[in-house]
C-alpha cells in the first residue's frame, strides 16, 4: 500500500506537469482518449459508490485503492479537449470551447473534489468517505449538466 | 538507480495490490473497461514511441511522465477479463480463457517489460529508453496475435 501510494504521488506530480499541447494525430484519436480516461476513472468511482451507498460492503483497502486510480485519471481527459474534436463520436457540447474558462474551472473542481475524496479513503473511515464522496458526484453532474449532450 | 528500483517497486506494488476480483456488474460493463484501459496505455505508450523513432523530438520528462502513466495503465485490465466476456464488443479470442495460463504469462511479461521502460525513462536516455521499448512492442504484440481477433 505504501509502495502504491508512492506511486501515485508520483504520478500526480506528474500529472499536472503534462504538456496542454494536442498529443493526438487525429481528432477521433482525442475523443477516444478522453472517452477511455473518463471511463476508466468512473468504474473506479462508481466501486467507491456502491460501498458509500451500501451496495457492496466496505472495504477501506479497495476503496483507497480505487479512489487513488480514479484521482489518477481525473488528471489525463482535459488535454484531449482540443480544437477541431466537437465533432464525431464525441457527446461534449459547443460550450466546452465556447465557454472554455467555465469548463475549465469545472474540471478544476472535479479534479480537487476527487483528490478530496483519494485523502478521505485514506483515512479508512467509511462516514469521511462518505461525506467527499457527494462532492465529486455533484461535481462531475454539473459539467455533465453544461456540457455533455444526454 | 536507487530512484529507478524505488519507482519499479512501486509500480509493482500497486500491481499486486489490485483487487483480483471481478467488480463488473454486466459482461459490457468488463469490456468496456478493459478497452479503456488498453487504450489509455496504449496513447501514453504511443507518444514514447513517437520519439523512439524520431517522430518527435525527444523530451526525457514528458517520456518520463508517459512511461509512469503506461505503467499503471497496464496493470488495469485484466481484471476484466471475467467469465462470460468473450461475446459482444470484444476482439478477445476464446483462447484468453481456454489457455488462461498462457494468457495470463503473456499479461505478466508486458507489465514487466512495460515496468522496464519505466525505469528505463526515468533515466532520460533516450538510448536506454530506446532498447527497453522494443520489448514492450514484442509483448503487445505476442498477446495481440495470439489472443486478439483481428
Amino acid at each position: 500500500m505504501k509502495k502504491m501510494l508512492l506511486a501515485a504521488a508520483a504520478v500526480a506530480g506528474l500529472m499536472t506537469a503534462l504538456p496542454a499541447a494536442a498529443q493526438f494525430a487525429k481528432p477521433e484519436d482525442a475523443i477516444k482518449y478522453r472517452k477511455a480516461a473518463f471511463s476508466v476513472m468512473a468504474s473506479h468511482f462508481s466501486r467507491i459508490g456502491a460501498m458509500v451507498n451500501g451496495r457492496a460492503p466496505f472495504d477501506a483497502k479497495a476503496a483507497a485503492e480505487n479512489a487513488e486510480i480514479a484521482a489518477l485519471m481525473s488528471r489525463l481527459p482535459y488535454t484531449a479537449f482540443v480544437e477541431g474534436t466537437d465533432k464525431g463520436e464525441t457527446k461534449a457540447k459547443p460550450e466546452v470551447w465556447s465557454e472554455g474558462d467555465k469548463f475549465k474551472a469545472g474540471a478544476t473542481r472535479m479534479q480537487e473534489e476527487m483528490a478530496k475524496l483519494n485523502a478521505a479513503a485514506k483515512t479508512g473511515n467509511l462516514e469521511t468517505i462518505k461525506a467527499a464522496f457527494g462532492p465529486v458526484g455533484q461535481s462531475c453532474k454539473s459539467c455533465h449538466d453544461n456540457f455533455r449532450k444526454e
